[in-house]
């Protein structure tokens, strides 16, 4: 169900999300919160029962509004609100609702409170997008739990780790990026509802009756306060997306860079002709993976927009709220895209155990360096036992050989360790650490 | 012409650059690419006449293809373009383009140009927008060349200013983004060609004949190399373009301030119910500065997505590029809709030279202090003028009464100047520097 | 007690913060882990009890150390560490410690733990001062609760607000984002540990127990893995300080703003001198606000770069997390910086009720038009009344005479409503709504 | 000579820039413009001849000057100035300089012009260091202009490019960068210089001569208009330094990915110890690289700072500029530090040409598959031969064959092409394109 007036959906609007942010979407939220607020009128006796009588469904109501056209009246008054009100009070003609349609709201209530609806609507399948790659990297880890490979930092081989620690900690980043994305759905999406200047002055005293009645009616939060001059709410939303953006990026990351020719470690899977290129045959690209990587690096410059509109002017900012509603838009769709992108990447991805192991024995034992310093620091100064390994590896790296034999060339060395000492010392599984304790950890924090 | 599926349209995209930057406008360059290519390689000996004969016409080709489908797409193969060929092939059935369509070229290669295309056509109207503001503010720096106003330092006023010198300071910032976005539509909107990595390999010992054919057929620049992998042209587009938003965003910024209630130095014009409330009838509110500064607001954080994008990796990226289009298309929706805008605004924008007056008198004299400081500094050393005015100043504001009768009061004062002199330096007229030659700076630049 | 070397210290680099957040400070910062590893080492049986015996004092072995020295080193090693393990070495000389130094860490563990440590100290003066701008907040709510000022949107005047409320507004907003930062300092600062690739292999079996002994000796939290490559906990720091700044801002804002020399409701307090313009004796620029405005303004941008960098490679970026330092020291330091000025701001705010009154009046009743349609419709349809209204308010504006007069001249009107109903309607102290109960709600919520 | 107070001066404050940008060389800049307006004043008939005779030197005067106290005036005035000038006074005594000290200008326009004077100093090594990277850019691809290695994109083998091309590429995006910046650095940099609202009334009806003599002695060109409100320059400077990052940034990602344990194909140089861990012996990081990565990740959201401040209100912005200077003088910094980082590695960087054969064989010919459908094209409909050669392409892979000898079991490959020509089709010297022209096109611009 993607868009379909989008050049680039699959990458940018792809999954449940994109139908949930559009702006049809919108105006959808925008005509229930109007409906809603008649039968919060009613409820607190602020209009008769007769205003919310027999009220048209609302997603036909604003299925029949022409969106072009309200969205150029948006020139003429600065929201959508406005126009949107006329055209409601034409469709309702003589119905006693069109008396009391948007009593005692502004037209900032109705554009924060949809976006705040819209979020909880486009949360929802992201956040099961990403609790079911949570649940795939956990299978991952389990599975690959010794699964030895080279664990590399600022991209050179450094130590062995295993997949499955890699997947760990993939797994934890998805998993508390999602916590605090469900936090936010739970206790961050509020009405706002302040009316002209935030007083709720022309519900005389019931507006926080009112308020809350509406909030029940949505099923969103009711504020303490009115908060169309506290931007926290959206600027909380923006960064909890944004950091989701940001660990499923480091998935994506860590994919396209197993992926590489030369590393050849994963690969995504994908029925034939995924990932394959117009002039290249043999071509399998990481589409899903540069996917995701695509929507997180637009996640930074969209969250600086909302941060930056978070001081306006008195009672209800010139030009700062009006920005927030796009890119806000837009971080839900590249997160909820991004999600959709890394479920389908982590149901199918391949992985190549053999080539992780082959890899490791690329650099003949230098990679296993620090474990052979720690083997040889039993029976002499670490400092020293640093010292000659070394010697040792730039000796062996020079001359293309290993760094056991090289070492054990040493007489120093020979002296003080037994080869198959050395060769325990240089067998990646012997030099894993508490690896397989914090997948354990992963995978209960998950689990619980 | 505002799109008809944006609900915030008359904010954010508006003008004519909406429909040139709309997703259909890139397909429309896309197909228009692919023929061009096709000419390009007839040109070149590379296909024979027939396979550029009888082809349809661009834009009803491109209309006929499915947005959606194509949109679909790029989740399987991480762009627009494999899909694309496959839709324009099957279109073209027996003719002889099919067998030479889209030879040589990568799918980059299309939608970089693409943009390419695009960008100079909405450069277009977004040029003409910014010239005929600058026209206006070009009038009313004549008009009000002597229009007295307060000038404002931290929003305090400081001394006189005329009205005039603050249109020339806009028309300065106009004009000077505006030469900035015209050299780049003329020198940096320039084809992407360069094959599957950068070598046009595909097409022999020929490549840059054909870029160059390219180039021509498309009316844009031929780049010395392929620039798929140094982005620096979209990086300069979008930094003009944000730098433009900037300064439609000073000229908006000081309306909205001129046309706070307390001020009233120049309301926004438009017929009956433009900037009206829907709940407060005197409401007048300045929609179309508060247009402008919600699009700029937009654009720091867009142009750092682009700068954030210029180190793709080795011949391709993965992730970086593909995150450009969309907001470089934003971009340039956002300042093609400011700039609409603010040619509107300042066509009609009303001013009151009698407010400006009356707030010059405001604080009975104390903005013209640094000018009595002046002349009292022609017969004492300027400290102790300075100190004498700061005295008189504070004593005038606790008081409530003239700086003038405070100072004529102090015996070393009257003594010093005569009460004439000191009307003079008090004449917001006599204290303007080189305001008028500041403004026959700005006009002159505008019209040289 | 600001930094001796910041040209614009009294900017951004004011209050404790400032100390905090030095390079010396990150160097004590360091040495303290370094000082505190042998500690756990110690503890955990990994080094003998002399390891950890007779050790001289961190922050004093810390200023001993030569800080240009380490920085150079960054230039051959990419991080401080390696230099400063040297440098300690010699230091230790025949320490016992000298041997166990730094067992069983990493680089980024030393950098990214002593960043945590850094935000620790950073956040208490902050929090102090955030929350004492709270209490300020909760007193001008209070003892403003009816002091009736024009609520102004899109800086127009709307309709009347009581600056109470606008002081509660500020203290939702600052209590809000002091709440989350508090939830940071207890919750996600923690130890970073996990040596070369995460796996803590060079501890044996043992390295989540160190693990949990250094997070204990340094007071910060233990985290479920190593999250060297998972950027979560710098992320929701940066975006914390971001918003505290954001709502810094948008008190600041509302002061710059109210002390226009328009508007004049308000006056930065301050001794003589304050505010003072080295050319215009006259002025009182607002410069605490400005300071606080301008520290806000570079937020949006530095938590960018903080978010950008959530992708690192494998197991340790390559240039992503290098990044993160410097950006979120300036991050505290701004955010403390605000703090420290917006407690000061707020502790000396001059406020004119008189002038604010006297906005009121500005309009000749128009701020008052909602409340009067609101009466209006008593007697009519409610679209009937704010036509009625629109009308007398637009004619009332050009002859500049009063809502009220221009009102009763119009039969409709008059027969409808009493001369004393309509003088009651155009009262502001009548069309407040709930602004007192929303003013118990913020000071509840601060109190609570 | 790197800064001594910054502990990661080695990554950040690299190079010549690094003394040019510290907050002593912009007060250094501040007493030099307020000497050089005194000289301008002399030389305009404003000021007698003695007010500018036997002055103090510049740099001596500023260095006698307490930085911190500065900076703690900052918080008073909001600015630095005022705290300059009394200490100026002070120290001129009874020389007639101090009488006509600061006449005429604003604190803005020192600072403003302060921030220009530091930028063309820190410009100059910073254009010294990339043109440097330039020539060696132009060196290695002039002596690896057949240098095969396999192109890249979406970091899969693509193609085969040589290294010289790779080369040429990153020397346009550095050439192009480096003219930017010098046409900024001899166009854009110039005085503010504005009084108290830009009317320059203090000087009468010399100011504009005054502004000429004042650009003159400070070797800044003088504007049309003073442009305390029209901040194009310091964005433009902001957009030159982030594009100049970001070019060399995609230099530094490819040195990286080069760089790679399995890649293998180049090695940062550097003396015995360079980029070595503490902890693992074997390990030689690309520490230049990472630097650079380090520096331009930090551009984006700093020049959102810069561009998000253009519009400040009215004559002079209540905290926006005040936002600017700092992260100015840390783009600065940040281009010059990556600058000078990156002379060095492209003059040490070693490469590994048989790796870079050996990783061309990896695919056993798939990586010629282009290459290949070409060949078979000539004597087959195109669409067929793409056809063919994906069956063999996935075969070979899954039997790990040679992509050669999988097509020549296909009855249809065997007829129609001989194994020969097949051969020349998978030799990748046969398929480079037009890369050497493109080097000439690269080497002809740099030199030219």
């Amino acid at each position: 169900v993607l868009p379909p007036d989008r050049l680039f959906a699959g990458l940018f609007a792809r999954g449940a999300v994109a139908a949930e942010t559009s702006d049809r979407a919108v105006l959808r939220a925008m005509v229930e919160i109007e409906l809603a607020l008649l039968r919060a009128l009613v409820d607190t006796g602020l209009a008769p029962a007769q205003a919310a009588d027999g009220l048209p469904a609302g997603d036909a109501l604003a299925d029949a509004l022409d969106l072009g056209e309200l969205g150029r009246s948006t020139a003429e008054k600065g929201t959508p609100v406005p126009g949107l009100i006329r055209a409601l009070r034409e469709r309702l003609g003589e119905h006693p609702a069109a008396a009391y349609l948007h009593r005692g709201a502004t037209s900032q209530d109705v554009v924060d409170t949809a976006i705040m609806l819209v979020a909880r609507r486009a949360l929802q399948p992201l956040l099961e997008d990403l609790a079911a790659a949570g649940d795939r990297c956990a299978e991952l880890a389990e599975r690959h739990r010794a699964t030895v490979q080279p664990g590399r930092t600022l991209l050179q081989q450094a130590a062995p780790v295993t997949f499955g620690l890699k997947a760990a900690v993939w797994l934890t980043g998805l998993d508390e990026a999602r916590a605090e994305l469900e936090r936010i759905a739970e206790q961050e999406l509020a009405v706002q509802f302040g009316g002209a200047v935030g007083t709720l002055a022309a519900l005389g005293t019931s507006g926080l009756e009112v308020m809350a009645a509406l909030a029940q009616e949505l099923r969103l939060n009711a504020p303490a306060l009115p908060w169309q001059a506290v931007r926290i709410r959206p600027a909380r939303l923006a960064c909890g997306l944004a950091i989701a953006l940001g660990v499923m990026a480091k998935t994506a990351r860590d994919v396209v860079l197993l992926a590489q020719t030369e590393v050849g470690e994963a690969t995504e899977g994908g029925g034939a002709g995924r990932g394959g290129s117009s002039t290249m045959p043999h071509k399998r690209n990481p589409v899903g993976a540069v996917a995701i990587l695509a929507c997180a690096q637009r996640a930074p410059g969209l969250s600086a927009t909302i941060l930056s509109a978070m001081a306006p002017e008195h009672e209800r900012g010139a030009g700062s709220w009006q920005s927030e509603c796009e890119p806000l838009l837009e971080l839900l769709r590249l997160a909820g895209s991004a999600a959709a992108a890394l479920r389908e990447l982590l149901g199918g991805l391949e992985l190549h155990p053999q080539q992780m192991r082959a890899n490791m024995e690329l650099t003949d034992g230098l990679v296993m360096s620090e474990s052979v310093v720690a083997v040889l620091a039993e029976s002499m100064p670490r400092p020293r036992a640093q010292e000659l390994v070394e010697q040792a590896a730039q000796r062996a790296a020079a001359a293309r050989r290993s760094l056991r034999d090289t070492l054990l060339e040493l007489a120093e060395v020979a002296q003080a360790v037994q080869p198959r000492r050395l060769d325990q010392a240089l067998a990646p599984e012997s030099y894993l650490g508490v690896s397989s304790e914090l997948i354990d950890r992963a995978l209960a924090a998950h689990r619980g």
